[in-house]
């Protein structure tokens, strides 16, 4: 099978065949098709499509490309959430223990920010010490013993994906459903998972844009993954306003510990919650979500959820003082105040800009290469439908220079629209597939 | 411009700007673009098209990023011709010396032959001694010398095109339209010409198989070279049966210079007429189609014709003695004689069946890096329509590996086709655009 033959089949708008899509991942994993086959073949399919079986096929082959974990001798389902990305989405960090608290191992392999996009390791490893490289043995020993790793991707999960999702980067294929698909389930499937819960968002701060972009991805994910033989269910989200009131590593890690006390912003517990009855319910733990949501609220309530992300931090190397004295978390030398010099009601907090502002001050990645700023970020973030009045603060700008933290204050007080009007943030659950 | 953004325009069937398509092809020339974002912009532009109005700039980037020759100090008007590949497609031979010899003149950039499709290049090498690797500088001074010369494409003249074909060849975007004009036309319109006559083929043994095809590919190509400047006109003609009774790279040297003593096949000679007479028009030397063809008959009768050819071999460093005595061209060691088991009358000879005979012997190439045998081939072909009886002569394979022989020879006599009813050849020309 040559290279060309298969890229002919596809731009002429014939379904490939599970052969067919194996040579291609091959080639991408062994290097036997050259970087310009492989572009050429995924503009083909951007343009024309791939059906559900082909994607199954894709999938499967891609997490093929490496090792698959075998988490068989841990007993119980065990249960991942993915979410495709937001602003101030710490979700993950809360998420996990207390799931774990209530009996469902949860093996996490998690990525890093790119753009306006955060990305759970780098939160994590703003906690002094905190280790996410573990090998695969380290994980695996790690979610037997405590039921939870929480680490990133290793070079010898699906290969394929990473060299191709460089590839799609530069190459204007990104937008696609069916390579999202198999990238994002690839990478899922290959830890050793037996049920995934998506959190699939919608609105200026997420991927998809709108809400029906973002079912008909998840309806692909949801179908993708049972094909891979796996429990799926996606949860469709808002992202307009930041989650929380914080966006930045540390001030994300510091909210999620907030939550873990009780006392983390309504929005962020929410959603929590939402997805973590689910991942219950999934994971056999729970008969119907109201019962899980229960579970969950009792072990935050106990300290139990609380408890066991001070495990994971301590497995992983991490400074377990850092959640019961979030102030040992690095802290930026300025903290800029943007106060409201109208009194009003918060009508729109755009989450791109407080994003891009966040990218500014060093707390994201432009390029994959770029270092990250553990320690800046928009904290204090007021929420859509609060007063304020004249002075209030609106947020809080964490800068370690001075001239990026003017810029970004500037940007954040833009992103922040208030009016006289009552206001209601969107609803945050759009429906579940 | 980011590569990607303008690859994304296109992905999205936006048309590209005059800008946006220098900056391709200027980073496949400059090599500022990756193979793997070239690949993907190709694809693209084959599944969304391309505008007559982008494909002319395209053209334009493409010729423009290397020399354009300059023959302005050349007088009269430069008319060449160019065919999209046949078999046994000889006509540049006879042709360009009977044109130069009714005083037009005629700068020629030939290509190599690959897959069964022969090349005028490799064609004239069979003439020991003649040289078609001429530096511009040789080229242009022959050309205002003699009144031609027949070259192959430099390193210089629209590098873009060689750098983006190799890359078509391997990526299954080949077969576009409007890649294909720009391909043809930036190497034609870079040698200095005026006006270009092109042959363009359909049926079993060309490129485009249909009539409806090959008249898309002849509207674009004259559309575009027209908006080079250029005057253009395109031939639509038959490539059912090889052209002629010969395929092979020294058996066509010897047709050919049959042609220019009066003794060629009809078929070769009506069709070095047809575009003969197109050339004399667009050169001024002729006021209609008509008076050009008693003009091209005439330099064939009194000797003119075949003393130009005489003329070119020797100014390229090639024994012009092989004019006089074809026996001096490279000879294969083996010639096996097809015969008819019955009798009957020629209803078909396959031109691509044919074409892979004479690959198989040695006569072509099946990749771009293949050498070829100057004396291998098909020669003493029979024509369709013609009467043969059993033991009849239907072709001679000359061949200097006897299993390839052999082979050669079973599929040759695979290719033809007899029957009891008459049969009539496809008509030559089937129209002028």
């Amino acid at each position: 099978m040559f290279p060309q033959h298969i890229i002919a089949r596809k731009r002429d708008g014939h379904a490939l065949s599970r052969e067919e899509i194996a040579a291609f991942v091959r080639g991408a994993t062994d290097g036997s098709w050259a970087d310009y086959q492989l572009s050429a073949l995924l503009m083909a399919i951007f343009l024309r499509g791939m059906s559900a079986e082909e994607t199954a096929h894709y999938t499967d082959a891609m997490m093929r490309s490496g090792v698959v974990a075998d988490l068989s001798a841990v007993p119980g389902i065990k249960v991942d959430k993915h979410s495709t990305g937001g602003v101030g989405d710490k979700i993950s960090i809360p998420l996990a223990p207390m799931v774990v608290a209530c009996g469902v191992p949860v093996p996490m392999i998690s990525g890093r920010g790119l753009g306006h996009s955060g990305g759970t390791l780098d939160k994590l490893e703003s906690i002094p010490g905190f280790r996410t490289d573990l090998p695969l043995e380290a994980y695996r020993a790690q979610v037997a013993r405590i039921g939870c790793a929480l680490i990133g991707q290793t070079r010898d999960l699906a290969p394929a994906d990473k060299k191709l999702y460089a590839l799609r980067d530069v190459t204007a294929t990104v937008e696609c459903i069916p390579l999202i698909c198999g990238s994002i389930l690839a990478k899922k499937l290959a830890e050793g998972i037996d049920a995934l819960v998506l959190d699939v968002k919608f609105g200026r701060g997420a991927f998809m844009k709108t809400l029906p972009e973002a079912r008909q991805l998840a309806e692909a994910l949801v179908s993708v993954g049972r094909a891979g033989g796996k429990q799926v269910r996606a949860v469709l989200t808002a992202m307009e306003e930041p989650l929380g009131r914080a966006v930045g590593n540390a001030l994300e890690v510091a909210e999620s510990v907030a939550c873990l006390r009780g006392e983390g912003p309504a929005d962020v517990m929410e959603v929590t919650l939402v997805l973590g009855a689910h991942m219950l319910v999934l994971g056999g733990v729970a008969r119907d979500e109201r019962e899980a949501r229960e579970k969950l609220e009792r072990v935050v309530r106990d300290g139990s959820a609380l408890r066991k992300l001070r495990e994971i931090v301590a497995a992983q190397g991490g400074d377990p003082a850092v959640i019961d004295d979030p102030d040992r978390l690095p802290q930026a030398r300025q903290k800029l105040v943007v106060r409201a010099d109208t009194g009003g009601v918060v009508q729109a907090v755009d989450a791109m800009e407080v994003a891009l502002a966040a990218l500014r001050l060093g707390a994201g990645r432009v390029r994959a290469e770029d270092r990250i700023d553990p320690a800046v970020g928009v904290g204090a973030l007021v929420k859509v439908g609060e007063t304020v009045r004249a002075g209030d603060v609106l947020a809080v700008v964490h800068a370690n220079d001075a001239a990026a933290g003017a810029e970004a204050g500037a940007q954040v007080r833009a992103a922040i629209r208030l009016g006289a009007d009552p206001a209601t943030p969107v609803p945050l659950v759009a429906g579940v597939i």
